[in-house]
């Protein structure tokens, strides 16, 4: 534990979300007004704006703005896709790394992120530990997926499914309108973990929700998909909302959107349209009726006018906890939330992990949450999501439109 | 000019939209107010509702869910595409109208749609008249591709275009924020009218726009359209936001979306995945980008969690002008908005036209208003369209997610 003087860097790494830049908005407004930070550094296109060393001198910045980063969406700073190699096979990235570390005198290190980043942050830790360069390194989580190890839930979920949610609720209403049916196939995000297709239930939940939900948790099969279409169309006039997630995998775990699946030769082309298209073209030409397929797509992670005002708020308590706490001398660590519900109200409480406990390991939706013979969702899922999605928090609006942060970006320079 | 006693039948049409329910909130409001309005009708599906004698007792809800209504998108009462036939060619549903309307002493009849319902709407009126049957009838405008002749703009555009543009700001934050570039194709609604796609202006307007808009109103050509991209990204990274509307067309006027236009087979079957899908193949083969297609499908037509304010009670406000009208004799007429710019701020004055003029004739975007070789919109539509979108107005929220109107739906008895 070391009380370290020096600049602070913070990169951004990974999918983008709706609040990812609030967490962003916390650790600058922290660091900020900490004595022992010097500078304050926001890297450009996370790891690789170190490797490049271009990062912007974030005091440059006006407060208004800063502030305005809490209701912006995606990464302001530019995110990146960059694998680290282990240091034991090539140190040559973490050898540039100390040394602008060095340059600038960054004694304070925040990443934010999901698994990857984690990992990244992890490996830099354990470097800057392994050659004695003192830094404290402290990860802030991010991923809509909701699949960190260790935390009740993750920055940016919560708002991913408040979009989820609400939008099921206003395309369930327009699918069903006409006297005919519709079967609307709705494409959610989520590779491995169904947390955010499961958002579904909540617009359920309030009257307006999917008959038929399915997560990448349950092996898919599609003979079995089309069945269970079929049994709601026939009980509710050729109606039907299927919710979907784009990871669902067959029995042998092969991806269903990239499995050749379908009857005839236009399938095999299916990966122009995605998962929802492909399922589509499979219900029409089996059931024979109207079919909607629809990709949320990036809307459901970048959706910030629809952020729930607590994920807003806990993002941005997630930034400002790391900056705190490295600066309380505690490093190689990974904000956490805990979830208190001990005077029978929903709360949220920001701890600190160990960096390693989270790298790489992947949460899932517990498989008795998933219920209907794997078509639905149970109750313990809405308790669990519901207070997340509390509250509404958006850009001003000029002119009607929202208002986002324009940062200045001016380059730090030594 | 006949001031009538009797019910008054309401009937929903065409694609719904986030505010058609707002012009129903107007019309029963104003019509269970009215002292000549013996009863207060809403067809279930339109048209197909009166034919099948299975119409809702309006005076059944309860006030608070009509109140609801003005925020709850889709059509309530359901809707319809149902084409009636020439008079002189077939009466039969015409005879059957009549025969419901004596039946119910129906007075007064209010019909809310796009262009076909207007036709039906128009239909239905000079039956009546040529049958002696005295009937006052109102059209109340609704239709997102603003395409209706005679008024400045129809209710249901401008929360599209609410829509449109803030999501065109999202999403070009989002798909733009690695180090690579990704070329990102957005479809929006419109089949022969531009109004709506060409609402990603006003996201550019805001700094976070679209680098090319192509509408319906010009031949597009996939050769140029790549060349456009091409130039795009060259000077940007490989970044390149491209909105597109549904309905472009060829120079032989054959729609991009039903064309063969690819160069290999996979093309033929891009069907599955709509429009964007097609031209995203298209960009990938041809330039070896990161591609993004995104279909705003269903969602821009029932986000009615981003609706304009305005929209929202122009919308009111033209189904309760209907009413007033009928009621102190008018019929024939379609509701129509008027921009009354006179004391320098935007104005909108319900007025009435004939119902024959507004029939089957689409307004489409003025050629003069497409700029940059056609791919671009100016300043005049940005001039016209932002009054439209301001202001927020959406369903008061519970557990976090909308509170819809719940109806009833009492079927009438006689």
């Amino acid at each position: 534990m070391k009380n370290l003087v020096g600049a602070c860097m913070f990169g951004q790494s990974g999918g983008p979300t709706s609040v990812i830049n609030s967490s962003a908005a916390g650790v600058f407004t922290e660091a900020l007004k900490q004595g022992n930070i010097t500078a304050v550094y926001g890297a450009e296109h996370g790891i690789l704006g170190i490797l490049n060393e271009r990062f912007f001198d974030m005091s440059k910045e006006d407060p208004k703005e800063l502030e305005l980063l809490k209701y912006t969406p995606s990464s302001a700073l530019g995110s990146a896709r960059y694998k680290l190699k282990d240091a034991d096979v090539d140190d040559t990235d973490y050898k540039r790394i100390l040394e602008v570390f060095k340059k600038y005198n960054v004694r304070y290190f925040f990443y934010n992120g999901g698994n990857d980043s984690m990992d990244t942050c992890n490996k830099i830790s354990k470097y800057m530990q392994s050659v004695g360069y003192d830094c404290n390194v402290i990860g802030v989580p991010k991923t809509i997926d909701n699949d960190l190890y260790g935390t009740d839930h993750c920055p940016g979920f919560a708002s991913a499914a408040k979009y989820i949610a609400t939008t099921v609720m206003e395309v369930s209403l327009d699918a069903t309108v006409y006297n005919y049916g519709c079967v609307c196939i709705i494409e959610a995000m989520g590779r491995n973990a169904g947390w955010l297709t499961a958002a579904a239930e909540l617009a359920s939940h309030k009257g307006h929700g999917a008959d038929l939900i399915y997560l990448p948790e349950v092996p898919f099969d599609v003979d079995k998909f089309v069945d269970d279409v079929r049994h709601v169309c026939e009980r509710n006039n050729n109606k039907c909302i299927v919710v979907v997630s784009e990871g669902i995998k067959n029995k042998e775990g092969r991806y269903i959107s990239e499995s050749d699946i379908g009857s005839n030769d236009g399938f095999g082309h299916a990966q122009l349209g995605g998962l929802a298209a492909k399922l589509a073209a499979i219900v029409k030409e089996r059931l024979d009726v109207k079919v909607r397929p629809i990709e949320l797509s990036l809307m459901q992670r970048c959706g910030a006018h629809l952020a729930s005002k607590t994920d807003v708020e806990e993002a941005f308590a997630a930034g400002a906890f790391a900056v705190k706490s490295a600066c309380e001398g505690e490093t190689d660590k990974m904000v956490i939330f805990e979830r208190d519900m001990s005077d029978g109200t929903y709360k949220c409480n920001c701890v600190l992990m160990p960096l390693e406990l989270a790298a790489n390991t992947e949460k899932t939706v517990p498989l008795d949450w998933i219920v209907n013979d794997g078509t639905g969702i149970s109750e313990e899922y809405v308790k669990y999501a519901l207070p997340l999605i509390q509250g509404d928090a958006k850009a001003p609006l000029e002119d009607g439109l929202p208002r986002f942060a324009e940062l200045r970006k001016i380059f730090a320079q030594k």
